[in-house]
């Protein structure tokens, strides 16, 4: 008999920020999976059980969280933000797939949360405002040639984008190329949003222009914003700058 | 002395994807601002005033919002999904920079909510799972070459799409036109999500290739997600498929 597994998105930190829908579905949880800072947000019950392991284990975490769905357990797979951008439900698909014929039989759902890049924009207006795009820095998955490539068609489109995934101790460069890479694209002028723990006490927003942004400007909590050419930044006596994307972008 | 604004994203439409800070946003607002049916989703007391207007409004509205809260009120706005993301936040915002100086005193913040696509992606699985962007197929905004050019250069660097705004009485076309300019650069075998009403009782999930899309199955109240050609398809057995995007991507 074949049990569950719902993954499910925390929201980026702030309890206020996290669903209904993500507390019924974890107070209806046996067994917790996740990375260990995302677990350990958890209230659980002593009758349920806490499996946490480290960042890198997507994999293997999802193989152990399906084999004991489909015993019958009613397993949850816990992530930050939104469970399905850039976080554990594509891993737990990708395991699925490549796993025995009884996983597909598992009742899987996913609770999605506030990814990242929301709460950062609504801590400083609406630089989401028109057309943008979500992209990964990471290049552990991916080559960083394709990296640049979607970056280079972000910028030329007009895209607002958010990265995700900026920087980590095994890859202290990528962001600072990402820059580099955006500056030859994009005029100095263009916002960038630095979002630290949105939502969080330690929460810090910094806003610079693409000209002065540099990777030692995030760490592994941040979420990055970058404006198009039509960002506007509007400044405001005694309170921190408002940056907003318009409705209307183009000639019309 | 200058009152507060706040804009809240009230989520997709279920009451268990409102956050507790949305929640205790609208506990503390005085007066509320919005398009009909996001307003009609709030149980507010007999002390608290509903400003209910048409879909089109929207300056008006955050104009009628800001002289408000200029005057000292704590005043609310509230949309659908994110507030942020093709939303009144940056209706706002524009207001504010194009307004009186004093417009700029007032207190604003931005409430996060689940935004359609990722409610969408959570009912079939993981098709944000890596690179994306979202884009809005109205025209009323931009010029509909801007949108092409969008469309081509997210396709070209592989982005799986969310489309917002994909179809309206006034704008029935755009997206046929929009489906035959992704034919012409992507597999007729890229998957095709069209997630009406996510969370709502009358939701429904339908899930087609891109050969087989067709401008018929969405209306307003849908969210359509475009694959790349790396999103797998997961059939099984007495259940709908799955849809993912693998975290990797690209020969590495």
């Amino acid at each position: 008999m074949s049990g569950s597994l719902t993954v499910i998105g925390l929201g980026p930190g702030n309890a206020a920020q996290v669903t209904p829908e993500a507390l019924a579905a974890i107070e209806a949880g046996e067994d917790f999976f996740g990375y260990g800072p995302y677990v350990d947000r958890l209230n659980l019950r002593d009758d349920q059980r806490r499996h946490a392991s480290d960042n890198r284990e997507e994999i293997s975490r999802a193989e152990a969280a399906l084999m004991l769905a489909a015993k019958g357990g009613r397993v949850c797979v816990v992530s930050g933000g939104d469970a399905g951008v850039f976080a554990m439900a594509a891993a737990v698909c990708e395991a699925i797939e490549a796993g025995p014929a009884e996983w597909r039989e598992i009742h899987f759902s996913v609770v999605p949360g506030i990814t990242a890049m929301l709460a950062v924009a609504a801590r400083v207006g609406a630089p989401l405002g028109h057309d943008f795009c979500a992209i990964s820095l990471s290049d552990n998955l991916k080559p960083w040639e394709l990296i640049e490539k979607r970056l280079i068609a972000a910028a030329e489109a007009g895209f607002v984008m958010a990265f995700y995934n900026p920087v980590s101790k095994a890859r202290p460069h990528q962001l600072s190329r990402a820059f580099d890479v955006l500056r030859a694209h994009l005029p100095g002028s263009v916002t960038v949003v630095f979002g630290r723990a949105a939502g969080r006490p330690d929460e810090r927003m910094r806003i610079e222009p693409l000209s002065n942004a540099h990777s030692d400007m995030a760490d592994m909590a941040t979420c990055i914003i970058v404006g198009s050419t039509e960002t506007r930044l509007i400044e405001r006596p005694g309170q921190a700058p408002l940056v907003y994307s318009p409705r209307s972008a183009g000639k019309i």
